[in-house]
């Protein structure tokens, strides 16, 4: 039985509620975070604190407890779930004023909702679907214009996992005007030569933390990189693929709609970012 | 204290709650209905129903009990809560499986989460605001594309009608490449002549319950109705312009991005078809 945390509370995880009034329940007004953990440290633990707080000002959501004390409360659910590989999930919704409106609720006197658990996931980073990658189909992209902010509102990514799961593949990429966006859950990225090319930022995709980490390191092994949009027939034509996600690190991507790249496995680039990535970050781990 | 409903329990509305890992508070994976309350009796049930149930069939989530049971919940919340006029809430998830996972869970095994709540509004058919009618504001169309499904993915419209609150007016329309497909909880009409101008139906509007009994009773008034999209530019030298929803009927709108239309007052059209569709409605309530 997992101990999760609700407002304040450490509960048993049958017991953790919250009112059917609240905003995050009634009209997905809410943003979320998820954070790796291995060994039972925190992965890019400050960035993804840093993307709560720029998620929650851009909807006007209070914060719901300081940053520093976001920190005790995922490393005690870590020592008490006994977590050594896993995720903790974090969820703040604008809480709500005990009724359903539009309107957002006085700000003074209602308190944001703040959700945390963990998820155990025992040899996160030996995850053996990583030395085999996987395989993707493409999708249009039919989610609202804000995708920078990182809200709950996933009921098309979610649709869009499905859509993959019947095909017989493991995820999907967004397609919008020919252009690739990004996974379901993660961002995505091809290989051509020897260059890394991946969207720009943009309010069009997720300002992913494990994104940024991974850029920073390649630049600093000298490995070049293009930060642009690409279409879903470059990428069936590229060298090598790949995703990253808080939960997946760096996953190499071997086939896009039935055309396998790099042979069909993950290809030299991808793999030694994924090393790279996982040791640099073990390094930086809280 | 009201009373309300959660799968299969009439509790206080202090008590009534969900679960952290339903699939409503985390993703977004949720239906709604809302249907008004005129003296005791339910306006345009039936529609209501059929547009859940083919909401609930678009994303494959099961109905959470028979239809027949719904009306007798519906029934028992306004007798139990005194509603004479008002609002009934509902809305169905698809349940949890007791974690997160953007795969969906095991249908089988999931059972759905039924929701619903009352809002009092005594003397809502005879709203003063009805009699000045409403002010708005255009707003760009940043959703996503499958806004025929009725889902709680409404944190943009609630961000539209702060936007609106914020200008000093009462709602937003929202515009798509110069056209405007809705307001943030209604849909929108103008009128020019005696022609009444409304989006045609598709993925990019709610297909609004009032909206079909309004164009019907339009229509047996013998008024010209035309089904299609037009732009913000044309909606303010329209000569009148309105909003249906379930819960205000028929709003005459008098601005529109601060310019006013019919001398800034209710024009004749709005203001029969208003009388019609509460007359007619109140004849078929249940």
């Amino acid at each position: 039985m997992r101990t999760v945390y609700v407002n304040g509370e450490y509960l048993p995880e049958t017991e953790a509620t919250v009112s059917i009034f609240d905003r995050g329940f009634l009209m997905a007004d809410a943003v979320y975070e998820v954070t790796s953990v291995l060994g039972g440290k925190l992965i890019d633990f400050a960035g993804h604190l840093a993307r709560l707080e720029r998620s929650l000002n851009e909807l006007d959501i209070k914060k719901p407890v300081a940053f520093e004390d976001l920190l005790d409360i995922h490393r005690e659910l870590v020592r008490v779930n006994e977590i050594g590989d896993g995720l903790v999930y974090l969820q703040v919704t604008r809480g709500s004023d005990g009724d359903r409106d539009f309107i957002f609720p006085d700000a003074e006197t209602t308190e944001p909702t703040l959700v945390l658990f963990t998820q155990a996931k025992p040899g996160l980073a030996d995850d053996p679907v990583a030395k085999k990658g996987i395989r993707v189909i493409s999708i249009e992209d039919i989610r609202w214009g804000r995708r920078d902010i990182k809200t709950v509102q996933l009921l098309y990514p979610s649709m869009g996992k499905m859509m993959a799961k019947k095909a017989g593949c493991d995820d999907a990429w967004m397609v919008e005007d020919g252009h690739v966006t990004e996974g379901t859950s993660n961002n995505a990225y091809i290989v051509k030569g020897n260059k890394i090319i991946t969207r720009q930022l943009s309010n069009e995709i997720l300002h992913g933390i494990t994104r940024a980490a991974v850029l920073r390191f390649a630049s600093e092994a000298q490995m070049e990189v293009e930060e642009r949009a690409f279409t879903i027939d470059e990428a069936k034509a590229a060298d090598e693929a790949f995703v990253t996600s808080a939960s997946n690190f760096v996953m190499p991507v071997v086939e896009i709609d039935g055309v396998a790249l790099s042979d069909g496995v993950p290809g030299r680039i991808v793999k030694r970012l994924r090393e790279i990535y996982l040791d640099e970050s073990l390094k930086a781990a809280l």
